[in-house]
């Protein structure tokens, strides 16, 4: 079993020195509370609600920044305490100058890996230049782990690339802008969630914000589902979401004595390219 | 405005004189009502707990058999009253001494499109042979009408590229065997139906079954999802579930000043090749 904690807090705009404090907190605290896969909020070293370009270069930062060294003292791990794994969303200034909307996997030995999010949501189109690669699946002492940003998740074929390329667990942060929903109804971004665990046998772990942000109110939706697609973990008062995994069964794609979600496909049908007249 | 009426019903298992009496009442009574496209499940003219190949074989029908010029007439129309669109599933007899799990769509004019289920559901991989054609996306007078099967739902290859060839209604005939869930979950299957329709933008309407067939229990969880993905119908008493929809919203893929579902996508990068190790 792996024990998955994603922190759900609230980042300040454009205060990397207050969200360098925040995050390298909850990160210690999910770490004491027995983390062995930590997923904070997307864009958590910077806020979200930028009033432009400029005020997110002057919080931008590359994956040498000591931000990450600081993550990955805080997972390390010491004689009789494991090392962890975090996953946590960044505003990354590029070699190229650009900005990237992007998120790191770091472990004890320090930054495993960056992605750039590939589907930017409205405003940061004005900001953020979209990456150009897919997102890497790493094996790590928690699991094989995935990793998409936030509007990555409703494209079905962003989870379904991550599980063939052998991610067990789907890290997700994010920020979700509160969004209309009948009563009674969970966040739409969670049912999607739902269905993509359950038709990949892949767990997943989206960590949501909190907090109102230059008048936008968050979803606060952070949630842990397992690889049936049932919520099996929410954040405590105090944004703590704490699930215990088991990666083993996502391996395992049988649901039924003669069905298999991947083994059923029929690739050589499927057609992605538009015919819409 | 699209008037959209699924009759679940219980289909009597290898009765076919039976379940042409039970269709076509429910055509009748859909007609009545008002439908403009009428879906019923799947192997309503077999039922679906079939003893063997034997059993399946002596009530399998080709799409000439004259069950679909009763279901023609049946939503034909005439002066005042317009046609309506049916689609329902049989179980087929092919030219090539297959059998076939098929899903029909009919106007007035006859049998528009055949579709046979391409993923199979568990013993019915004893009885039928999958298809090898994806399901056409027909224009009718209901609007650009998609089909898919029951099991084929759960792979989101299938509604997106019924999404991507025009569909703005998908039509799901379905048998769903009554799965494990939390209490107050919602039947995971519609949970894959709200994402698949949110996500396209498309609208999704599953006509599922009622009745114990051989100790099989359904979950007669028929709905139809709007384009955003909220279940705005399900059953009354009598198994109708009636939703007025509209085919236009679904036409318009934006989502926010700067966000398209489609004009999203990044196809050039998505990778469905299995590379588990």
């Amino acid at each position: 079993m792996t024990r998955i904690i994603c922190q759900q807090v609230a980042p300040r705009i454009a205060d990397l020195a207050a969200n360098r404090v925040l995050a390298l907190d909850a990160i210690r605290r999910g770490v004491a509370a027995g983390a062995e896969l930590l997923v904070l909020p997307e864009l958590v070293t910077s806020g979200y609600m930028f009033a432009g370009r400029e005020e997110a270069e002057a919080v931008a930062i590359t994956s040498e920044h000591e931000v990450f060294a600081e993550w990955a003292a805080a997972v390390a791990g010491s004689a009789g305490s494991p090392s962890a794994v975090v996953v946590g969303g960044f505003c990354e200034l590029g070699a190229d100058g650009n900005l990237y909307n992007s998120a790191a996997l770091v472990d004890g030995s320090g930054v495993r890996a960056v992605y750039r999010k590939l589907h930017l949501w409205d405003t940061e189109k004005l900001v953020f230049t979209p990456g150009d690669l897919l997102p890497p699946v790493v094996d790590t002492t928690a699991g094989r782990i995935g990793l998409v940003i936030c509007y990555d998740l409703e494209f079905c074929e962003m989870s379904r690339t991550m599980a063939l390329n052998g991610a067990e667990i789907l890290a997700v942060p994010t920020n979700w802008p509160l969004a209309p929903r009948p009563a009674g109804e969970r966040a739409p971004e969670m049912i999607m969630a739902m269905a993509a665990a359950r038709m990949n046998r892949m767990i997943i772990a989206c960590c949501d914000r909190t907090g109102t942000e230059r008048g936008q109110e968050w979803t606060a939706g952070t949630c842990v589902v397992d690889e049936s697609g049932w919520i099996v973990a929410t954040p405590d008062a105090a944004g703590m979401t704490v699930a215990d995994v088991d990666p083993g069964a996502a391996r395992d794609k049988a649901i039924s004595a003669r069905n298999d979600v991947f083994a059923d496909r029929r690739p050589a049908l499927y057609s992605f390219v538009s015919r819409t007249p």
